[in-house]
Formats: C-alpha cells, structure tokens, sequence
C-alpha cells in the first residue's frame, strides 16, 4: 500500500466510524450544527475571503478564463447564500427514523420500511465552493457522513469552508469526522478513494464527461452520476405558439449557463414557418444564436447560422441554441433518444393524446407538458435544497433532495411469529 | 475488439432495443406472454428434461458433490413450480406509467413521480435454473429486458428454458429479445458484458463472495449484490424464553440451506443459564449441532462444540449454530456490525426500549423483534414474488420483487408556466 492509499484509507475508514455515530444522531442536533456553521460563515468570512483570494491568484496566473474565476470567486453574497442554506436545510424534518406506513402480515406482524441513512457519501465536483457547504449540508441532514473532492483551483476556499464545516460539528456535540475534505490536490487521491467500497457507500460525481467516466470507471460503489443536461423542447404542431415563445425564451435565456437550460428546439413542420420567424424575432435581439439544420435554415434564412452534426446533443451552457424541423412527435422522440441526455425534456402541444404519448414514453429524470425546463430543479419541484440532479436511472432520477440521499430498511415487529 | 466482445456488445445492443419497445408494452401483453410460458412449460418439459439430463450427466462424471447435483436437478415438481411463478406473476398489476400522487406547484402545474422500468438488467447467478425462468418473469413485468448469465454447469437446462421463454414472447407479440442467455460458457463472457454500460443498465449478482466480489470490481454499471445472509438472533434478560426457543428452532431448522435461516444466536448472559441448556434440549435432537464461544461453552458443556472465531460471520447453510453470551444489546449490536452481512437481526425482547434501540439502530435489510429470521422474503413480507434480496443499501435493500426492479421519473403538467 502507498502512502496515498494509507491516508484516503485512514480518512475514509474515520467516515465510517463519523457515519455510524451520525446515523442516531437526533434531528436537533444535526439542526444545531448547521444553525452553528451559518454563524460560522458570516462570523469568519475574513478567513474565507483570504484563502480565496489565494486561489484566485494563483488560477489569474495559471491563465484561468474570465467565466471560470468568476465561478471561483467568493464575496459577501455566496457567503450569505451558504448560511441561508444551511437555515433552510436545519428547519428540514429529519427524515431518519420515519416510517410513512406499516402493513399487516400473518397473525398481526406489522411490516414497513424505516428510512435510513446511506451511510458514507463521496462527493467528487469540479464546480464552485458552495458545494463544499450545500453537499455536505444536506448530507448531514441525511445523517450520512462526507467526504468531499473539490477542483484542486479552489482547493484552499474549499479547506477554509470545511473547516468551519468541522467547527460547527464539534461545537453541536457531533462527530467532527461527519464532513472531510481529502486533504491533497493528488489526483491519484481519487482513484484511491473509489476503491475503499468497504467504507464509502455511494459516490456522486458533479462535472463534466472527463470526471464522470473516470468515475464510473473506477469506482467500485455505486456512481449515481450528475451528468450534462442536453434538454429538448418540441414544439408540437397544436402548440400554443405565443406560449411557445415565453417558454422557450425562459428556457434559454433566463439562465443560460445551466443545466436545465434548454439546448436544442425541435419544431413540428407544419408550424415551423409561423414559428420560427417569430422566435428569431424574439431571441435574436437578446444575443441567442440560433444554429439551424438545413429544414430550419430554409426558413429562418439569415437569421441564423447553419448547425453542424455536432451542434446536436452538445450542452452549449451559452446563448446559442440548436433548432431542427421534425414531421412529429415520432421523430422528436427519436432524436431526443439519441441526442438527449436523459435530463429534462419538454413537449408543447395542446393535443392531450401527444402529451400522453410523450410523457409515458419519453426517457429523461423529468418531462415536461407545456412548461420551462428551468422547473428541473429540487426547490422548484418541491423537494427542497438538492445536491444536484442525478441522470442515473438507479435509486434516484432527478433532482436528489434530502430524501434522496436516504434509504431504507424493512423493520418487522412480531409477537412471536414462526414461519410455517 | 475481441470476437467475444463484439458478440456481447451485439447480445447487449439487442436487450437494449428490446427494452425500448418493452417500456411501452400494455400489462395485457406482458400478462399473456407469462401465460404463454406457462403453457409451454408444462407441455414442452421433455425438451427441458432431455437438457437438464445432459447437465446431470457432466456434472457427475466431474465429480459435483450429491446437494449440487440436487440443485441442478428439474422434475415435474420444479416445472410446475415455475408454471405456477409465471400465473403469479401474470396476475400482478402492472407497475409500469402509475403515480402514486401528483402535487401542486406555482400557478396549478402538477408534479409527481411516473413508475419506469430500469432498461436491462443483466443477472448472473450460480444458481438453480429456476432462476432463469424466475428472474426472467418478474424482470418483464417490471418492463425490463433480461440478459441471464447461469452457471456453466446448468448451461443446456438454462438454454432450454431460455428458449421457452423466447417462444412465449414472440408468440405473444413481444420482441424476444426481450430475455436473452449469454450463448457461451466462456468466464471472459462475463467480464465484457459488465464493460457495457450504454447498453446494461444494472447488473444482480447472485451467489457466493468469489462472484459477487467479481463482478462489484469490473461492473461500470450500478450493482445490486444478492449477498449471503449471516443472520443473528439476539436473545434479551427480558426474552419470553418459550417462545425464543420456538423462534430459534424454526429460523435455524425449518430451512436450514436458505440465506434468511439463522447462523448466530446471541444470548444475555443473564438468561444463558436458563435458556442454553434448553435450547440444547430442544435442537441437539433435531441434528443441530452448537458452535458455542468459551463463556456459553461453560453452560452447554458437551452439548456443544467449542467455536472458532472462523465460526462467527459464517454462513453455514446447514444444522449447525454458533452461539455467544453477550453483556446486553449494546454489545449485541457491535457484534452484529462486525459479523453480519446486512442482511436480516432479529431481537427477541419484552423490553420496548430495547426493541426500539435494536430496530433504529441495527443496519440490515429487515431487522425483526419476536419473530423468524425466514420472514426475510418478498411473499412473507408482502411485496409478492421475487427475484433475491439486496444486501445493497442503494435503490432497494431487502426482497426485490416487481416494484423494485423499476425506477421512477418526474412528470411536469403544466399550463404555459415559465420559471421567475
């Protein structure tokens, strides 16, 4: 064993041990801690801010690019917004220990599923620290133990915000260990970590397609992976096409560097030259290019450039937006099957058969009738703050709330029963 | 590539386009395809017969041991048994495209939760070849199609069954596709069907640690292991001691071969004394023998063998008891956590605290007070047949019946909302 394996060992092996304590911990507690890290946050954001400002030197001098430093950058607001996660996480109801039914057996044995913590979550991202404190928040009110693996450019942000992740633990009379940070930028250290199936239950990577091959790969647990969202809107030949205009727009523009942001327009033929003018006409003015198969381009003209094989199926994350004309929902499911990545996908029609249709057999984590694939998100679909939203099919599809990130067991109570 | 890897990756491309058309399939034809295996089974059994003889042969003439040689045997008795499984299951309801609710969101839009199948699920056992046939049926239920990997040992019973079932889903309108044996015994098989991860969507291990340990390291997809059951029973001081003894003797005597029969009882030392010498009394005559550490060696004296630490978190699979003296539930738990194999504890107790802290706090898939570990089992339990149990805490730990072999995603009913 290297010294690496060693120490990923000896750090997950602490989880384990964190895990089992967290697993009966009362909600209030794990409540009182995250009242305590959003103290924590806006009383020792000075240290936050100066370990941050260490990894935004470095990332200017390694030539990082202006988006990507802004995604780095810490201030008062991503500080503030943390702690108001961390409130709005410790009001949650502690789902540990909940039973929603029981049902009767042979002779009067009550049998139902109690919820239980997974245990151990490997967190693996590449995005902003704030998913240092919003991963590690929700699993704590899962009561499963942490292990995060940050970006190595916001390695020293991320230690600052796991400390106080440490702090706050401790002072609420929980297990320190419950959140830890793997202490180096190796990149090895991962590797090593997707071995340790004895001690870590799940692991769960956030990124992009380099980090969740690696993963799925490597890892000798279970992967619920947080892929791309590559999402669709097909635009039905009953569609309400003023409607059609406002949801297209909110999913494109409204944020556009987002997952659940829309990527590509699917538009029935027999609509296509009522619609497409008036889209170019609406979204063009606010900076979407729009990139048209060659149907598309017949009618859009210059207005917008003409789409290579590679435009479909790619996740811009940009004001620019793939559009094809299909002869129906047939084909726009066909394409959806083959360029979509099982994220969110919306039809817009008023006929209630196509709806039907492409709800039942569309295969995506949410499909949506007549609505923004913004909605693609745990707030937004009631199930409070999430973690992210999982593309695996298994456990969980979709946005991965604190319930999510539970599981359960059969409890049985018996007064004596033998089997016959 | 390899000609075995392409012949797998085709077998795999195959479930996968299989599966697509299963995802839409009406519960009526899923229904009378399994009516149809039924018929076929019971009217075609020379056939199955005339291979399992073959099997039979070789196994013999290899030398495999008499009980491996009476688990690779089909009469009449396990034909009918499967023809009964099927008319089981053809009866079930169809999980698939149900809602258990929808929920409001902003301005009326409906959220809920649509019941999917997973896709394909491969499924690799040592088993008998009822499994085949069992696996088989209540993979297509759930609407998945099924890739069977068996032992090479059962490989022309399997084929023969296999070909039944190809039968009834072709005769049925079904692709048959639909459930599909790897044509080869060769072991690489294996290894390239779990590199195939755009094609399998889960893969079930069911056997000993050698399989389950395979297949856990080279899997790219979720794994959901079936994993051998090392049961406790834990008797408390406050135990009502005539019915521990008959819990004791059925969870151990009843079927002593299966994975839910008990293989370690716990007793508190404050009851050793009474209860040991009974429970002697009552299982030494029925071919028991008692595996007892130094402390409970002391009461059972040569009523017992003396136990070796190899004896505890052993899976005996026969009449044979390992049996400790233990301070209370705490140290009863530990010993669980350190032995056990998740699979299912039991408590037995007069004692509500004690049964409450034992049934938090104990990690297995059920976890019983005053009753048989054998209720460890989709029928017992409610969920109707099944296909094994997961020891795997993600997705679904505990029986795996219909339910649990689908998944589910969101569905969004809007009226032309946009997100704020």
């Amino acid at each position: 064993m290297t010294d690496l394996a060693q120490q990923m060992a000896h750090l997950a092996r602490k989880s384990k041990a964190a895990s089992r304590e967290l697993a009966s911990a009362s909600g209030e507690s794990k409540s009182r801690a995250l009242e305590r890290l959003a103290d924590l946050l806006r009383q020792e954001k000075d240290a936050v801010f100066e370990a941050n400002a260490e990894d935004l030197r470095d990332a200017e001098a390694s030539g990082m690019a202006g988006a990507m430093l802004d995604r780095l950058r810490l201030g008062d607001k991503e500080l503030n917004s943390m702690a108001d996660s961390c409130l709005e996480v410790s009001r949650l109801e502690d789902p540990v220990g909940s039973m929603e039914s029981m049902w009767k057996r042979q002779g009067g044995m009550l049998v139902g599923r109690m919820v239980i913590p997974l245990g151990v979550v490997a967190m693996i991202y590449e995005s902003r620290p704030n998913v240092t404190v919003e991963a590690g928040i929700l699993c704590l009110m899962a009561g499963n133990a942490t292990i995060l693996r940050g970006g190595s450019e916001a390695y020293r942000s991320n230690r600052a915000l796991a400390d106080l992740f440490t702090r706050a633990l401790q002072e609420s009379g929980l297990p320190g260990e419950a959140v830890q940070l793997v202490p180096t930028t190796e990149r090895e250290a991962v590797r090593e970590l997707l071995h340790l199936e004895e001690f870590i239950d799940v692991v769960i990577p956030r990124g992009g397609e380099g980090l969740i091959n690696t993963v799925m790969e490597q890892a000798r647990m279970p992967v619920l992976k947080h892929y791309k969202g590559v999402c669709h809107i097909y635009v039905d030949r009953s569609a309400d096409l003023e409607q059609a205009l406002d949801i297209v727009q909110n999913a494109k523009v409204q944020k556009p560097g987002v997952c659940n942001a829309v990527e590509c327009l699917l538009v029935h033929e027999d609509v296509a030259r009522d619609f497409l003018p008036a889209l170019a006409e609406r979204l063009v003015p606010q900076g979407v290019t729009l990139r048209a198969e060659e149907k598309a381009l017949s009618v859009l003209g210059d207005r917008a450039e003409k789409a290579g094989e590679e435009d479909f199926g790619y996740e811009f994350l940009d004001l620019v937006l793939a559009v094809k004309v299909v002869s129906g929902v047939e084909e726009a499911k066909e394409h959806i099957a083959a360029y979509g990545s099982n994220h969110t996908e919306a039809i817009l029609t008023r006929d209630h058969d196509q709806a039907m249709r492409f709800i039942r057999e569309v295969d995506a984590s949410l499909v949506l009738v007549n609505a923004s694939t913004r909605f693609n998100d745990g707030g937004q679909l009631g199930l409070g703050a999430e973690i992210g939203i999982s593309t695996s099919k298994l456990h969980a599809y979709g946005p991965m709330g604190v319930r999510e990130l539970t599981g359960s067991k059969f409890v049985l109570l018996g007064e004596g029963q033998i089997r016959e």
